[in-house]
């Protein structure tokens, strides 16, 4: 093998063991076995375990942020939801490992993989804004406020979706599509400018849609006495 | 001044400098010199940097988690906002200490104030079952979910809000409480069990009190065509 193909082969391999255990508790010697090389030759494509490490993390970030890449077609709810489908599949393919990298753990608290993270969330950030056709350098504070809050609402919702799976995955998927309209109009209520956005998203939304179902189902919430 | 009294000093002398400052930029130095005090003698009180900033640390998290505390009297949305007020409050009056805390950054990153942080977050866990009647051993996955869910809402509000504060503190903190219902009466679309508990939350709530309030404004949406 060449040695990007090694490379190569020795992150799918460490991602592997990732979504079995944690990666603290994965070690060099065990990715070595599970290649087919010699613990050595490991440290001829990465000079320390830490670098393999950061390769692999590096690699699961790629992925999942490529699932957050949505054509700008149809209602939006749907769109979210396609998102959170693909969101959870990531989250259940990769267990662990996901689960130690938004924990922060001590063997991958540093601050690149820090950083790696930050990208993730932003690029969450991005793909939201774009689709509520919002510019993503000028967007109001609240719009802000509610985009990276819900972000870190579904990773907090994964994670504990993860420690024992007790809730179905399809019924979180939906429920964060609801969670993140609810939210929206929460801050609409404050704000002409969230306002507006909340109305360009039901704007589209069919009456059979991710929105309207939520809508209907507050409706049937008993009123205050 | 005897070693409690100097002890106690120190950490006040600590969280008032990191009132203002990343613990990450305060040195020693700085510390001792606000206290009055020659360096070495910090180091007989506090054996390095690191046990000052825990213990530092520790007494933020004991005087955040005190104001969690509030009495089972009156509608859960105004408790609620109460301790909201309190929350905000506290992230106010400690700005970038809260938010080095909060971020994790390297250098209080350690698995002692991982596990601080998490006492802090069960504290609020524990607290609002408490007051929605819920046995904390035992709560259903879905109400544990929107419980631990909401309170990451809250950390992560509470972050954004102190870079730059852009948005008034009261909005947010009446914005969190209505946050909470809207995620709760979302789940009880899914759950028998949350609906029960949303209507209890609903039932002592009065007609110009927090739910109603986010109820009507809910209302006020546009309907998806």
């Amino acid at each position: 093998m060449g040695v990007e193909e090694r490379r190569e082969q020795l992150i799918a391999v460490a991602l592997g063991l990732f979504s079995h255990r944690s990666p603290e508790d994965v070690s060099i010697d065990e990715i070595a076995e599970a290649a087919g090389i010699s613990r050595p030759l490991v440290y001829h494509y990465f000079p320390g375990k830490q670098q393999l490490y950061e390769a692999a993390l590096r690699r699961a970030a790629d992925e999942l942020t490529a699932r957050f890449v949505e054509p700008h077609e149809g209602p939006l709810g749907a769109r979210l939801l396609r998102v959170m489908e693909r969101y959870f599949a990531f989250v259940e393919e990769h267990g662990p490992g996901f689960s130690a990298l938004m924990r922060g753990g001590p063997a991958i608290g540093s601050t690149r993989t820090s950083a790696l993270i930050d990208g993730v969330r932003q690029a969450a950030y991005t793909q939201i804004l774009s689709h509520l056709d919002v510019d993503a350098h000028a967007p109001s504070p609240r719009l802000e406020l509610v985009v990276r809050s819900w972000i870190s609402l579904a990773e907090t919702t994964a994670l504990l979706w993860l420690d024992g799976r007790r809730v179905p995955r399809a019924e979180l998927e939906r429920q964060l599509v609801h969670d993140f309209a609810a939210l929206a109009a929460v801050s609409a209520a404050y704000d002409q400018e969230m306002a507006q956005v909340v109305r360009r998203m039901l704007a589209d939304e069919p009456a059979d849609g991710m929105f309207a179902d939520l809508v209907g189902r507050l409706l049937e919430l008993p009123q205050p006495v």
